[in-house]
């Protein structure tokens, strides 16, 4: 993927220090580094900030201050509000993953977006909310639906991070062998086939290739390492032997 | 989707209350309610949760207490621990998107997932995380990469609400009219097009065609609704008309 600029976060009329330094730790853990604060409550720097963000201080003082939202946004080329709820207005509301697949789709040059929040206790009021291009609204339990402001930042974040990261869905730490050879997994089913048939294990006869099947299978839907299937045969070996006498002194 | 049992939340030996609290109410906030504890630090119930849970006090008040990890899941089908990061051991490791989709996978009779939390300071050890089918690692900046636990669980309920919820990627909030018609777009188009032609606006004549697609473009990307093209009817015959004097009395 292209490098894109990452959003900037923009707080309205912040209440408490300790929610500032709470977001900019959020934002620093997904990668997001440039705060404006619109009007923050008890001005800035502010102490509380500090202790709170965990380490985030290049977040916090690099932090700009403006004096309206207008202000805060004018050199960036999508505006996105925040709401949990838009009422009286004909606005697009979209969802976190959807804001930032906007975002993405900018051209990389010139893509420069912004995410208001509003203040903890009221959110944005509903003309700010209307200065977005479209309106966020994170999905939540209808019943019990307001977020923190460093957990929506969370949110928003982690959505950033989601679609920009190169991690894999899924991989396999530690694999030093990598997936085995099907010659490999063969040998072990072979191995552990011939264990059991002079133990009479497939019995009744006509049970036989079904059994074998069922066995196959486990094995099979386990993607074994080269090194695992080699642990196995270990494990196959050992328990087809005779029990040793374990000496206790 | 089919309904799906919402996973359980295991936190092992979690320190602060107030954790404890913030962590029920980010549950909460994504529709997630069986809290369960292994050995929390300062025992339970804690005074500190119920204020910092902000009111999420079912979660808490029907949390469970166990002695050890694998009681507390003994009931589960799929676990999935956390770690920042899996050293020295060979294991499946996930994102939280690809966690909620394996969960959501299991039949819908039988799933009962658990993600499993270790404490704020330390993680789970490396023993503990080895306890999970798949371990789940959050994608963050790989230079400040500590998640606060509730931040953890945000990003995890988050997860499992946005492969859950029904809430459109978009919608168009207060709309009444819905989308215009292609006709009135035209009317709109042609109203437009008549005023600027006896004003002279297309000119030079040979860049009219060009000039009539340039600003047809603009009104198509918008998709007006009908009550927003009937409002741009009324804002074009107003800019036509002549200037009144404004009355100051």
């Amino acid at each position: 993927m292209t490098q894109k600029t990452a959003p900037v976060v923009v707080l309205v009329a912040p209440q408490l220090g300790e929610n500032i330094g709470m977001v900019a730790r959020a934002m620093l853990n997904f990668g997001l580094t440039e705060l404006r604060l619109v009007s923050p409550r008890n001005g800035w720097p502010n102490p509380a900030a500090g202790p709170a963000s965990a380490g985030a201080d290049q977040v916090l003082n690099e932090a700009t201050v403006y004096d309206d939202i207008s202000t805060s946004v004018a050199d960036c080329n999508r505006v996105f509000t925040t709401a949990m709820t838009v009422r009286r207005m004909l606005k697009d509301v979209i969802t976190p993953a959807e804001a930032v697949r906007q975002a993405l789709a900018l051209p990389a040059s010139t893509a420069r977006t912004a995410w208001v929040f509003g203040p903890e206790r009221t959110g944005l009021y509903s003309g700010e909310v209307a200065m977005g291009d479209s309106v966020i609204s994170i999905p939540t339990n209808s019943d019990f639906g307001s977020l923190n402001l460093a957990m929506a930042m969370t949110v928003m974040g982690y959505e950033w991070m989601r679609q920009t990261t190169d991690q894999p869905a899924r991989y396999l730490a530690g694999d030093e062998t990598g997936p085995a050879l099907r010659y490999d997994l063969d040998g072990l089913l072979a191995h552990l086939d011939t264990e059991l048939t002079v133990r009479e294990y497939f019995f009744p006869e006509h049970r036989a290739a079904t059994m074998r099947q069922n066995v196959r299978s486990i094995f099979q839907r386990l993607t074994l390492t080269a090194a695992e299937v080699r642990t196995m045969r270990g494990v196959v070996k050992s328990l087809a032997s005779p029990e040793q006498r374990i000496s206790k002194g």
